[in-house]
């Protein structure tokens, strides 16, 4: 049963302060409040913001910026460079997809404290192919040095993805009805999210460890997946409704974003598998319902919504989709999710 | 004069090695070199990267990412956080300037290794107020918490815009010819480059010592300004050939990137003034011609070539702006630029 009522502290306790970031949201608010681009059609806070492209008909730019967090301490200290710029574009390819966009091009932000050139050309690598795997022309970026600003052998990443889309194909969540079906598609490990608490549980002695076949370095820097492919696959053959892709907040945060304020969404645990290395976090962290869900995926990447006559046909046409949960009517008084454990 | 074949040393005595930032961008062409979309109109290494816009007719966007350097790390030390916001933006827009881009929106990319919201918001307020001041919409943002990456007070920010200009009006170099003239746009200060090589010189025990009137705090943290206004007043009486926006490289590196190979920049440092911050740094660190042109902006911060016959009508059209400069044939072994000094 979920526990909205209880803070969640397990990411406090891995020095993330959840409060601080809502804190910082609100105060953006206040800030940006007084005005507001005529041409800006989404507010901040979604996964893209969505411009009107100025005499461009029904057509609309979809931007989104994003960073890697702390998964980019693990993949530093194992000197393992290329998959961190792939997982930051599959994470932004991801987040204007919820908006229904296209990619059209990709910007790196690399900075660190003392430039390693190798280093930089790895992580660009990474960004490069997943780009050119989405069509996506890798435009520009900037590389940073600075001294003082990251310890030796750290850095960081970021990138901003840039996308189109017809505004009468952006989804419509005044669409969601009671009765739709959710469809999660698998996620592989935490992706981009749940990292500092990650590395608060597991100890750095503990990652060249066996673990699940390989080793616990190699459950966390699993890859973050583009969910593209799949998502075009289900919308050939399903009215795909409002989507979610679970980062930062988990399925708790994420999926309501979408949702009108009329109908709540309900998950059932037991439909979907968690992977192993979320498993043992929990374990480790002895996590509540309300850590789990808002810090780690729980093996749900993304959702979609489809009417429930659709659900056979869309989990059908992506392997390991599966139908995760469904829609129902709600109360006011009552909240937008609720996620019913595994037995 | 010039003296082209000395090393520069000035920057990798303060920590930042030029020459792995060149490294880096070759590997980064090895790296990009295998694909490029078809809509991608300009190289990396450009100001902005310009990208066809699918059915958009003759437009083209405009995107460029950037940082503010470290910079941001006396704004932290002072604990002085709006203006880190607008230096970016300002930086941002006068790049994609180059391309006559006009800006459409900007998205910011805000790491801290403990989130403070109020912090988080000054530097966002900063970013929201030089978009405002530009009809440029803040669409959107990443706010990352990373414990272990960023040391106590200390955050990062980066940036990107995206524009969009009329293909026929991207400036043309093979345009330049002998005998026209550059114009140059004055900079404040260091804008945002050479701070790695400022704080090098200028220890933070003399931050708050009186300087040039106020302190010398207030003039590291001078503005970046935008150029934009100044360069749509000076389109509107001369036939604008070129610009290039004078960051890190100085004009040594940046007026070049916008020349043909068969004319040469012919700068004459008599003909503007030095802001005091860097004829103090100059003293302090006895820089060579080399290391001052390349690594700091020297007192201009923006420069447009014009026809001989426009060059009075551009500078009366822009308080501050000068001739500081001429264009003359070039063979192939001589340099792109010469900077002549003031006896």
């Amino acid at each position: 049963m979920s526990d909205e009522s209880r803070a969640p502290d397990a990411y406090a306790r891995a020095g993330v302060d959840i409060a601080a970031g809502n804190q910082a949201v609100a105060r953006y608010k206040e800030v940006l409040g007084g005005w507001r681009h005529p041409d800006q059609l989404d507010a901040i806070g979604g996964f893209g913001g969505v411009f009107r492209l100025p005499a461009g008909g029904d057509r609309a730019l979809v931007a989104s910026a994003d960073g890697v967090g702390t998964k980019i301490l693990i993949a530093a200290e194992l000197r393992t460079y290329d998959g961190i710029g792939r997982d930051l574009v599959n994470h932004c390819v991801n987040d204007i997809l919820v908006v229904n966009a296209d990619p059209m091009f990709f910007l790196d932000y690399f900075a660190a404290g003392k430039l390693d050139p190798m280093v930089a050309a790895a992580v660009v690598e990474g960004c490069a192919r997943a780009c050119r795997a989405h069509n996506c022309a890798l435009l520009g970026g900037e590389t940073a040095e600075m001294p003082g600003l990251y310890s030796p052998g750290h850095f960081d990443l970021a990138g901003t993805i840039v996308g189109i889309v017809d505004t009468s194909a952006v989804p419509d969540p005044a669409r969601v009805v009671p009765g739709d079906a959710i469809v999660g598609l698998p996620s592989i490990g935490l992706h981009t999210n749940g990292y500092s608490l990650a590395r608060a549980l597991l100890p750095r002695d503990d990652w060249m460890r066996p673990f699940n076949g390989g080793t616990y370095a190699e459950a966390l820097l699993a890859e973050h997946p583009s969910y593209y492919d799949a998502v075009r696959a289900i919308q050939k053959v399903a009215d795909v409704k409002a989507m979610a892709h679970i980062t930062g907040g988990g399925l708790l945060e994420n999926v309501p974003r979408t949702l009108p304020p009329n109908v709540k969404a309900i998950f059932e645990a037991a439909r979907w598998s968690v992977p192993p290395i979320m498993q043992e976090l929990v374990r480790r962290g002895n996590l509540t319902h309300e850590e789990k869900y808002r810090t780690l995926n729980m093996g749900v990447g993304y959702t979609l919504i489809v009417p429930f006559v659709d659900a056979n046909k869309a989990v059908a046409a992506v392997p390991g989709a599966k139908v995760v949960g469904w829609i129902e009517a709600r109360e006011p008084s009552e909240p937008q999710i609720t996620i019913h454990e595994a037995r």
